[in-house]
């Protein structure tokens, strides 16, 4: 495992490579894994290393302790307390949330416990996400007066935007069931089932070719901003050159032939 | 209770402060609570009076007698048979629709029976629902010939859009178990609960700092208009701007002190 | 039964008018009706027809033999292996879409067996679908190395986005209940039943005026694609629009009359 380190000599965040996927470990327990300015930094660093890395097909964020992530580090937030940092801060943590979005390769939140504020807003963000039945879900930023503006980008493009509104004003916690129903995260299993529904979903994405993958997810959130029109001109640009790729070919042959493809990556 | 008049000495609607709620009930029972050019001028008017009275913490709409809303009075669109008139009562309709998503105060639709046409449009505008469950909705202006077009706008960004178009063309009701499924509303309690579960609701939201209910609800609905960079950055100075409020420093230190908060709302 | 030549002889798709309704099969049961380049060509031009022809009320899309539609046809895309036969076919084959949205009258996808690539495309472009309970629902491209970047602007618009890109990165089924779950479908039924559940659909829309069924259909897709402020604008004009047609002031006549109304079509 390498590791970034932080004041304490214990690094922000752990990573490990197992068979193609980055499993990322926000460290901060003793914090519940809150997002400061020092873990967003060291998150966006490791993204772009592994935007850069083809080795690695799936990347997989969850949290050490006993919560997922409990949003933003408040002691930092009032220790600094001028507007500028506060900018800087949300700036920040909005530029880490869209490298999610633009990272090539998916992104699975891994929710083992509670994800509140900013960790509501990640599990939001990441392109999939796989819950423990006792994980629980808050956007309560409102419960110290500060409304969870940046976390109800995510949610409310997951779910509607009345159960959305709710939340936000409410600050009450939704179970990982009520979280699958309305569209916030993808998979509900028993605790000790997580890892091995988080291997077999990443799996199932490993076995596919990774230059569809990548132009698929890339086209996939800009088609999502546009009307009708412009959404299918991309994505009938984006399936042609994809149909030109060698694993296409490769795949229709394999699919004709009845016989497994064999990816090269291009 | 203070009460504005009407051609028959009826007050268009009712209006009774309790603790911070605005309640506000439609007032023309035998028409179904109609929504007629009197009755919409009214409420607008209401509306910004409530808009710049910071006792009001949270409105809520609800009819008086049988039906909760049945739309447009269309013995008045019939009586004014000209282009003309219909634009500007439509405008004002929309006008009015469109107060309710300005209001710096959440507004909950309080449905106890059935809402139909513009009356299911104004429970897919407010920011809130909770519905009794006998309540029932549709948007059945096909049935008399008129697409319930300005209903649409709000009911396709509360549900699906399969299922919006479905209720459209057919002008068929749904209850109030699949209203919730399908998101137009937030709960559903049997209606003698009603009043306790909005007013739990409202309670829970004015125990909140004013300014960031505030801050957040014009944020909320100005970022689902955009896309995301867009409504990241909108939404990063509005929290940065949150986090310098009085309401902000004092939330955090009193969680941080595990003491309640007292909030000055500003 | 009219019917379109293909080169053995069969005709492409079969069209059977029944009551208000024209009924398209697609007709290549043995290619599991796989969306040729010929085959979109003559789809598109015969919704043209059908868009000139006031007789005609509510389209039905289904499939003859085991499947409904799986996609595109992948031997006749490794046969023209080149970007320019790449980029026509896609361009056309969204261009098939886009008329289904164009179309005046409402489209039901009749959902019989298997939906996958553009077939479940299809299922998510027309304005209604309904399934048996044996259907199941894929975008499965991405098996053969392609992407279903196409099929994913309209699925993602009838389903959350963490369940469509689930669905695009997999490739796995969802049946027919979990696609009515999420908003993909309206209705479900068992086989036997589909073909009534479709004659009372299209029975109920074809009783509602039909300028009041066209201008609707207009508008509802494009105040999607607009703000709530452009979106209302658009609505309240049509709306106002709509109360000038003949059929209008007829149903609303009839309402208030208690008698059932007489549409004139204008």
């Amino acid at each position: 495992m390498s590791a970034v380190p932080q004041a304490a000599e214990q690094p922000l965040f752990l990573r490990e490579d197992i068979g193609g996927v980055a499993h990322l470990q926000l460290n901060r327990p003793a914090q519940f894994n809150a997002l400061s300015q020092a873990m967003l930094n060291a998150l966006i660093a490791e993204l772009d290393r592994i935007a850069a890395d083809e080795r690695i097909r799936v990347v997989v964020i969850g949290g050490e302790g006993k919560a997922f992530c409990a949003g933003h580090d408040l002691k930092e937030m009032r220790g600094n307390y001028t507007l500028g940092f506060q900018q800087a801060l949300f700036r920040l943590c909005s530029k880490f949330m869209m490298k999610l979005v633009e990272l090539p390769q998916p992104v699975i939140a891994r929710v083992h416990g509670i994800a509140t504020a900013a960790g509501c807003q990640l599990v939001s963000m990441c392109d999939l996400a796989v819950a423990s039945d006792v994980a629980r879900f808050a956007v309560s930023g409102i419960n110290v007066g500060l409304f969870c503006a940046t976390p109800s980008v995510g949610l409310s493009r997951n779910i509607g935007r009345k159960q959305a509104f709710e939340m936000l004003v409410t600050g009450d916690f939704i179970d990982a069931a009520e979280a699958q129903r309305r569209g916030l995260i993808n998979r509900v299993v028993a605790a000790e089932g997580l890892d091995g529904e988080i291997r077999r979903l990443a799996d199932s994405i490993i076995a596919k070719s990774p230059v569809a993958v990548r132009m698929g997810k890339q086209m996939f959130y800009r088609q999502l901003e546009n009307g009708l029109d412009a959404a299918y001109q991309l994505a009938s640009e984006t399936m042609a050159c994809n149909m030109m790729a060698e694993d296409a070919a490769e795949g229709i042959d394999a699919f004709i032939a009845k016989r497994p493809a064999i990816w090269k990556g291009r």
